[in-house]
């Protein structure tokens, strides 16, 4: 995504520690849009009664997911514990989300794919984590 | 606000968990929004370049309390952990935001009201936190 | 809420619009909230299979408001034709949120209350839009 | 991005219009990250002073952008009128921040950037509203 060209050239210079959250902010992204995807489709489904803890799980790590993005794509003069913090709730969020979402994966593909999206952002969360 | 009576109506009974969510996604929106002001504030004075910190952790908080606010206001199917954590990162937000402004408090009236709100949006996090 | 004060701060001189614009953020706020609720009731509701059409345009009508809800608030060199096509955008989005939850008013209050604050929102940006 | 996979499963038939939305959603999602980032880096600049203007275009262009990859990425019983006029501002917003970055682009290649990124946006939202 072309918000990374424009990250790169953010006047502080640049570090491992700021590649690690930039793939955090990106895989956000995409796991932000996968929960409001799943949720949608989930929606439309004929079993939808069986579908409820999927739709607000994901409901809730989309909102997580997206404002854990905007926090992560920022570089100047950030707040660690808040970082911290925030990035350790979009991990947690991503958990909750592909456990429910496991539960049907086998009747419905986009449970399936948001589970592995969930549990790839969870990775990038942790490489943040880990400095 | 009128959204507390929408989700006194919820199909599912009430509790005092509930009412605790209620005060801290209210006491959320107050505070997402008087950060996004005292963003917006400090983007306009003339000592522009001291309110740096102010103008990121602004920014910052602002997107954690809108997302805690929505969660928060959700009752159904709650994942404990993610709720637990969401609102665990918005207190630590609430607390970064209110150190950094009341350090210009003295000269910026709205850092001085924006900390307030950020101490009280803490404490209703703390509340749910403490169930 | 305490928003208004720290708006009411700006540097920059208030006025009729401002006001205006202060209003139409207060609405935008609790009724971007009013929707997350209802569409959760909603989603805890027996009849839930009625009520696909009203999470669907809850879910974007909160997403309308709150985007609305910090431009509005923000007071610092406003593109006005940004914020005049937000703030349509959103009174679009209350309007159609408001005939949904209308059609189900009779058997939800919490619909009936929700096309209510839909309609108060819409009402705050005709009066920006009349500016 | 994977979340596409996801609205491509959705229980819904395709279409070219869910192809056009999707292809806006993702450039709804490039477009934020990429005015979150823009502002942010504009906030770290030695000329701050100057890209006051930037800045505002870009926390409000970032946030239209959001709501809307959000509405254009649900298939759920949309309402017409709401998703367009949401394109609609999406599209201004594209405008008004392409415009202010361009003003910028000699001396801030992330406001070069930034300015391509929204005119890409702003040809998505128009495939939308062509139909």
């Amino acid at each position: 995504m072309t918000f990374r060209e424009i990250v790169e050239l953010h006047p502080l210079p640049g570090s491992d520690y700021r590649d690690a959250l930039l793939r955090c902010a990106e895989e956000c992204l995409d796991c932000g849009a996968s929960c409001t995807a799943c949720a949608d489709a989930s929606l439309s489904e004929r079993d939808l009664a069986e579908l409820i803890g999927v739709i607000r799980v994901c409901l809730d790590c989309a909102d997580v997911c997206e404002a854990t993005a905007r926090i992560a794509t920022r570089q100047t003069r950030p707040d660690i514990r808040l970082v911290r913090a925030t990035i350790e709730a979009c991990a947690a969020a991503c958990v909750a989300c592909a456990e429910e979402c496991d539960r049907h994966a086998a009747h419905h593909e986009h449970c399936r794919i948001c589970a592995e999206v969930c549990r790839r952002c969870k990775a990038a969360c942790d490489e943040v984590l880990a400095f």
